[in-house]
């Protein structure tokens, strides 16, 4: 089976944003009535997925995605830890129903209602909430709540400790992600996302979190960000600073996914990374929507890309299935409940 | 002949840093006396650059070099306009120096006193300063000069004009290049000057800076940091964003340099950006030291990845010759001046 670990909900009924604009005006001013989370019904929910995620993955031949609320929509740069933990409950409330209204298609992945150097007790709550009560079977986790001010500590930093023993006492993985950018230096989709993704990459070389937290996993999307087309210049600064070779430290814990939209890079991240570390992903419909006038379909119809690869049949099934039920082991167990 | 485009005067006598580091204590306590550049021979600058730079250079048979001051010592986070301008121009006068012993082998970039939100005058000065009279080509231009913390205006912001009028009418390119980071979530050399490289184009890309400067020339180094990779995702962010293609557009004014150090790496750098619009270097002796396994020789000996490449003849001559001369005019009158 093709499973797809990335992709948001990105097509969520208006009367979803309509609450968060709600939320948002309550804090410029408390007058207000509090917001409530929407009314959303089943119907309006099918409808924003069979025409949407559900109808493009099996266009695409997918199976089936993990999903998780829209990732420039989680917006951690705002303050308030009562107005995050609100907005992740009801965004995370809506991608379960997801996942029950279609089962077969969708598991979840929760927002974590993280703020800009605020305490990280409710994302550990928030986190048991949805893998205890939902069946959900990782995190986003966002490693600049600060949105592109970069105002917190670096991923290896025992601030983010508490979360971690919550993920390994839970045994799901996170993928690292951050939110809308703030900074006019940094747009959102085309450097925000793909510099995190280098920087914690870094960070991880740098420190020694695994060794503290041997069965940590994360997840770092958009193809690991610039890293995999530098490897060389990572080898090289990993035997300068004299920290262990990436294939026997970071890369033990760390894998990449495969959205990366033209045939060059996947070839690239292909030959470099392997299929051990790699996780098929497209994060449709996410940032790029446009037709790859190479193929005549979409720029991010990456399963194309994986499949011009040079691949045997073990390295296809663990790029496409295999891995993620290992990095996942929850989706594992409930694909297994379900005979597949 | 084969000019490598991107080095830095990394191996400065150590009479060099003493001075930044009078400087520095000077700021911390105003009660000192002021410090004076280091006193330098000829003699501990020839010794610097023959059994570093200039060395290596012919190893790897490279001919000439445009060099620039150490880019993490360029420090322009501090604030004191003063302090950067006695800097840059004691950086800047060594590089010339450099350039006097050995003008064979090396041209000059030069350094500029940029502050955090400061004026751009004294970097205007001093670039006039080293193109004037000292014969330089081009110069460095730190998107950042906060050093990490991105609290200035994208590239686009009319806050830089001053300056891109400079470099046009002195028809000189800038290479786009950080200095230290000063947040710890960004290595300075894993991190912070490959989101420096992507998130500079993704300011291009979303703003008309050569619609208003037609002739401005920017070389975005370290293989334009996570650009080619993510190739794909860049031309459908341009679609969606309805500006115009990359082609049309960003790539008329922009450059990329080949300091990417593995052969994969390289592979995919030429594959979707061609030979046009690139321009050989391998920032030695810079942030990568150690061995390449595969090929027995420095990580960052590009050539040999570049030689690696399937180029024809003008292909070759283009991108390890043609293209700098093109980009950096003054380097081509300078070398004509020389009879070649």
């Amino acid at each position: 089976m093709i499973i797809d670990i990335h992709g948001h909900y990105t097509t969520t009924p208006p009367e979803h944003q309509r609450y968060r604009d709600a939320q948002l005006a309550r804090l410029d001013d408390p007058g207000r009535a509090p917001a409530a989370p929407a009314d959303i019904s089943d119907e309006q929910i099918r409808e924003s997925i069979e025409n949407n995620q559900l109808r493009v993955l099996r266009e695409r031949g997918g199976d089936l995605m993990l999903f998780s609320p829209k990732a420039s929509g989680m917006e951690h740069h705002v303050p308030d830890p009562a107005t995050a933990t609100d907005w992740s409950r009801a965004s995370n409330d809506l991608v379960h129903r997801v996942t029950q209204l279609f089962p077969d298609h969708f598991a979840g992945v929760c927002q974590l209602p993280q703020t800009p150097g605020g305490p990280l007790d409710p994302s550990v709550a928030e986190l048991r909430r949805c893998v205890e009560q939902f069946g959900f079977v990782g995190c986003n986790l966002n490693p600049d709540p600060s949105g592109g001010r970069w105002t917190g500590p670096p991923m290896t930093d025992e601030y983010w400790f508490p979360l971690y023993e919550a993920m390994v006492e839970l045994d799901v993985p996170a993928m690292i992600h951050v939110s809308s950018s703030c900074n006019d230096n940094f747009h959102t989709l085309g450097a925000h996302y793909l510099n995190a993704d280098t920087a914690v990459f870094m960070q991880l070389l740098q420190g020694d979190l695994f060794g503290r937290f041997p069965s940590l996993r994360f997840v770092i999307p958009h193809g690991g960000g610039a890293v995999p087309y530098h490897w060389g210049r990572y080898h090289g600064l990993a035997a300068r600073m004299e920290r262990p070779p990436l294939e026997e430290h970071v890369m033990r814990n760390v894998y990449f996914d495969t959205c990366v939209y033209h045939q060059a890079g996947i070839d690239l991240l292909h030959r470099v990374i392997g299929t051990d570390h790699l996780l098929f992903a497209s994060e449709m419909l996410g940032a790029v929507r446009g037709t790859n006038p190479e193929t005549g379909s979409g720029w991010d119809d990456t399963k194309r890309y994986v499949d011009a690869l040079p691949l045997g049949e073990d390295e296809r099934a663990r790029l496409f299935e295999g891995n993620a039920r290992r990095v996942y082991p929850r989706l594992d167990a409930l694909l297994a409940a379900q005979g597949r």
